[in-house]
């Protein structure tokens, strides 16, 4: 069955990715701040009216969100409460707003990170925002109305990020096409309430 | 050893048991927004400022901040950053400012809960306020310097708690005596970047 999919975040590396995948049997619709459909999603009000111009889907996924990389010694409270909007609130912005709009049945899949648990150099802002969201989805789940899902995948560094990788010394890569199909399992299937870890 | 040990949070119900039992064999300063040294953990001068006033400490322990319990489709963004202003962004002020103030080898005690990952009606906020909790106890503990050391306690619902018990329908009940114990386990012993469940 064909679905109608909005992707923040469609212009991103994993976004990019995810979009052209679902856009093999679906309706996609790419949004991120500077992409086909505009939307600041840490702005509740740019949320709600990115909705209000494409109207209903099935389906939203949320590839998007960043935290500043600071030894804990360095970081100040903005740093950490800028991740916190970006990741956090940005992407629970697109739950609230969008489980007004996402048809009975439909799914929310966003995005978390090995960082959530597993440090790497400056990793704790990133934590931070990553560990609002997984306690976000694992909970949302139980009280989400008219049967909607909701999930995160949590990669690891990808193969495709090369700029990251020497940050994650010894870590295991994974390929961009694993982490699309932790997407596709969860928009396509019938879990909710997990978090998809996508760590090789 | 005796150790002088910041407790904020020292007038509630679990802050409360915690300071009497630090008390018996060491130096106790109790803190709160209206209590005998005066902080508002929200705030990040205000806690710097009650470091000033107190001076060195050998550890610091956490037993405040809240969330707003709402049904996740009644919750605003503003509800979300409530919750996370007050226990996550409030307990990471403490140990940003007290890094900067704890003896070498001394220790940081937050608090989560059970409602990270378990909910019950209206804990969607709670969730996300404590997974940013828990994430950065788990990371921080590999870049806090000195040999400083970081933990949180994450109670269920307390047998003292007698006003919460209609909310946790076949909860098991834990004594304020077990979680007191986890606190002292913490900042007596020799464990970091461990959440420690009183789970019953
Ligand atoms: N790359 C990895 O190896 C990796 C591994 C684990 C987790 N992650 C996580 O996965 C997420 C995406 O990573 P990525 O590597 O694909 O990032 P990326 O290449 O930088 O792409 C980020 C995407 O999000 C959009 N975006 C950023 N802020 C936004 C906002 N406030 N509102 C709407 N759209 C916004 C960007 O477009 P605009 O700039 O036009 O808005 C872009 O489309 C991040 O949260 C990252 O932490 C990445
Ligand atoms: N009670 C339970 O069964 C239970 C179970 C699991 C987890 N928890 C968690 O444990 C924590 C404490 O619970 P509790 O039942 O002991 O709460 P409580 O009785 O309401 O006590 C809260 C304490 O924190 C202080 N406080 C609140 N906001 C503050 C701020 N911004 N800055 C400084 N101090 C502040 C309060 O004093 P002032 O008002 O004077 O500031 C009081 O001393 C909460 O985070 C709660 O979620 C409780």
């Amino acid at each position: 069955m064909t679905r109608k999919i909005l992707v923040v975040g469609a212009s991103g590396l994993i976004g990019h990715a995810v979009a052209d995948e679902l856009s093999k049997n679906h309706e996609v619709i790419r949004a991120s701040r500077n992409g086909d459909e505009r939307v600041d999603m840490s702005d509740i009000d740019s949320v709600r009216a990115l909705f209000e111009r494409i109207g209903d889907v099935d389906d939203v996924v949320c590839c998007a969100g960043a935290a500043p990389f600071k030894h804990v010694t360095e970081l100040s409270a903005e740093d950490y409460e800028d991740g916190l909007r970006s990741k956090a609130m940005g992407q629970i912005n697109v739950v609230t707003e969008g489980m007004k709009r996402v048809a009975d049945g439909g799914s929310f899949t966003l995005i978390s990170g090995i960082l959530t648990t597993v440090p790497i150099h400056g990793s704790v802002a990133s934590a931070v925002a990553n560990g609002a969201v997984e306690s976000y989805v694992v909970t949302a789940a139980s009280e989400l109305p008219r049967g909607l899902r909701i999930n995160a995948v949590s990669p690891t560094v990808l193969k495709e990020a090369t700029g990251y990788h020497s940050a994650f010394p010894g870590f295991k890569q994974v390929p961009a096409e694993d982490v699309v199909q932790a997407f596709v399992r969860s928009v396509e299937g019938v879990e909710s309430g997990q978090v998809l870890t996508v760590w090789g």
